[in-house]
């Protein structure tokens, strides 16, 4: 009955029954998630994606975020959650690594392109929807992902549903179809990281969400047990599934408030080192050509996943230890421009990258790392960092989601006059239209 | 190097590589589907499902198989690939159980509305579809379906992929990019079959591989290895997969050569049971009154799948072997109408039912039954069947899916004339323009 409790707790949550930290949280993870989809916007392969399906749109209902564009609710889902992943620059769950926002955020501001809801109920409806998609990573993790299943979008288009179908006032039978047409979709490879076929499956997961939730709301009848049947999710992609996890606390415990935000744009193991880099270049003053050697030491999973002393595009650097290292001791910055093809091939970086090295350290959990930099004079500096910048023990303030969200902006689509969005998306629990909010998303120029 | 292989082969592939039994069977396959399409347009449920997308369509340059509405062409792909496959009583390919036709067929007659290709250049596209959606389902088969994956749909998403790509006169790098696209959006569970949920899944390979293949047009870039790769399709989702099988002979042989067709809209299992019931009734005479018992032996598989003696809906009656058999021996007749709920509610067949059961004999393979009957009279009639109507060992003729076509066609579309459509299928690969043929489709008044 794991579905259909699902399907019954959705239907009758009511806004009083989230307590107000996971509201506060969800207003973060909303903002952050917009500013994201503003930064992707201008990514080129998001344009290839919006030029090739553009011209199969329906009725303009919804904004395309980031551009004077329109498109059908459900095209505006695939692109707007897909530009808003496209970096890896969006909130991550921790546990499951699944990018909770990005399914279901956009898709629910699609959506309100057609549907009249207020900001509280798209907040209400989004905590929903990320409460289904990360319990069901909860379940299915760590295998899911280690197997190659990429978890945001596997696990994303059940959110996005039980979102969308929240708004749509499903009843608890329709629910549960909704809940089935995602099942019925539920799809992404870890095979596709790194290219822009990445982005197709996080697309995919926000339009076949709230394409479920369209179908039920249209008597189009699912299975009884998409989630825990013999050949449903659990089973079929749980490897295996902890079926126990996903009911565990419901309505008790709330999964949004666990959502940490990004500060770099690149993988999360690389942010403490870039963390101490930082720190070392504001602490010490010296010459770069002085530089003998950079040693990093960090968790194993460090080392697995981003000793790439020769990362060759903005993308692979994303997970390249000594790129992030080089470049936050070279520029003083780690942004969206420190991680472009530009970045990477510049002389400089590449200098300074060709000395780091990098040291597994088991006794360093995934968000601490230690810097070590001898210099050629035999002076050696040395910076540890216990928590990064965005981990769950250090979040990002307000201020700082908002200087980021200024910067995405900025980069993204600079026709943007950020101010209106910013302070929408701060006050949209008061909004009384959240088609209104989104709207400020379309520069009035390119 | 599988997907780039894969990829060079079908950008590589001639129209006179194809043999002239494999350009023949093609031909068979789309009059088929063409025909499961019509009769499925007309069910409720693809109904509802086509009532709930409408809104969202683009320009209208694709036919909606059986209706006088028109929809984009990714739409289009979506919704005539679900209505060829809602009643299973479409194409079979024998040992992954994959109905080739729905993904493919339908789709690339969607793009023939906004792409002009002649009949001939459909038909090329379309046996090099059903030959990587085949030779991926013949890797991973038969552990990816047990385990519960809904093998049409996410290898189908393969084959409108690749088919649809070699309409666009993709490149090498843009084909493999497609299969990329397709590995990120390949999905469907068995969980899902009995419930037009399975019917989702159906559509969205359909669809999903159509808008894979624009999206690689329009250079979006896909991973290098997303059939064989770490995290690819074959190591995630294959349980285990046997790789060799992807490329073995390929070009040698050819994967559409070995499609079966259904001569009845059920369980492939029951096809036998139903011959011998139609035989029987055909070459005795009896009262069914005067019926005490009716003994079915078959494969273990028919008891497994199909031993249901009350069955509650047409859907559960096509896995029936009671249902079949009650069927068959009341009307003479096993079509649409008699898996209709009707026909299962119906007195005369339910007392008919009751009194058949089901006999596990491992010395009959699948497409083998026989049915004994033992009449109150002490009587006792048995008809053996060693193969089936539509088994590869007895395939049906042209006559035979004509009928079947009508048949369909008078079901799900009364409103058309069949014979211009039947009469330009028949003659595609003489067709200067796939898009006038599929147009006949249409009904003038609905």
């Amino acid at each position: 009955m794991i579905s259909r409790t699902l399907a019954r707790f959705i239907v009758a949550s009511r806004p009083e029954d989230i307590p107000a930290a996971a509201r506060c949280e969800a207003i973060r993870s909303v903002f952050n998630v917009i500013g994201t989809a503003l930064g992707g916007s201008g990514d080129d392969g998001v344009g290839r994606i919006r030029a090739a399906t553009l011209p199969f749109s329906g009725p303009s209902d919804a904004v395309l975020i980031g551009t004077r564009a329109r498109a059908d609710c459900l095209t505006a889902a695939f692109l707007n959650a897909l530009a808003a992943n496209v970096f890896d620059f969006d909130d991550t769950h921790p546990g499951t690594i699944i990018h909770p926002s990005a399914p279901v955020a956009p898709t629910l501001f699609a959506l309100a392109g057609r549907r009249k809801m207020t900001g509280a109920e798209l907040l209400h409806a989004f905590v929903l929807g990320a409460e289904i998609e990360c319990r069901l990573g909860n379940a299915v993790s760590p295998g899911h992902y280690i197997r190659g299943w990429h978890i945001t979008a596997t696990c994303g288009v059940f959110g996005a549903a039980a979102a969308c179908g929240k708004v749509l006032g499903l009843d608890e039978d329709a629910m549960l179809w909704a809940l089935g047409h995602a099942c019925a979709q539920s799809s992404g490879l870890v095979e596709t990281l790194g290219t822009m076929a990445k982005s197709v499956g996080v697309g995919q997961s926000a339009r076949g969400g709230l394409l479920a939730a369209f179908l039920a709301e249209g008597g189009v009848v699912g299975p009884e047990r998409p989630i825990e049947g013999e050949r449903g999710f659990l089973k079929v992609m749980g490897v295996p599934a902890d079926a126990a996890l996903v009911l565990a606390g419901l309505g008790d415990s709330w999964e949004i408030e666990k959502n940490t935000y990004k500060p770099y744009p690149c993988g999360v193991v690389l942010n403490p080192v870039i963390d101490a880099c930082l720190a070392l270049r504001e602490e010490h003053t010296f010459d770069l050509r002085e530089v003998a050697s950079v040693i990093v030491r960090g968790n194993p999973l460090l080392r697995q996943r981003a000793d790439r002393p020769d990362p060759e595009s903005g993308r692979q650097a994303q997970v390249s230890a000594q790129h992030a290292a080089a470049i936050a001791l070279v520029d003083g910055r780690a942004g969206i421009a420190e991680f472009s093809d530009a970045a990477v091939a510049r002389l400089d970086t590449r200098a300074v990258r060709a000395k780091v090295s990098v040291v597994e350290t088991p006794a360093f959990h995934t968000d601490s790392a230690e810097v070590e930099i001898a210099l050629s004079s035999g002076r050696s500096l040395s910076q540890r960092i216990d928590h990064a910048r965005g981990s769950s023990a250090r979040p990002l303030r307000d201020a700082d989601l908002e200087a980021k969200f200024r910067s995405l902006a900025a980069i993204g689509c600079p026709a943007l006059d950020p101010d209106p969005l910013i302070g929408a998306l701060w006050s949209l629990a008061e909004a009384p239209n959240a088609a209104a909010v989104i709207e400020l998303a379309a520069p009035f120029s390119d």
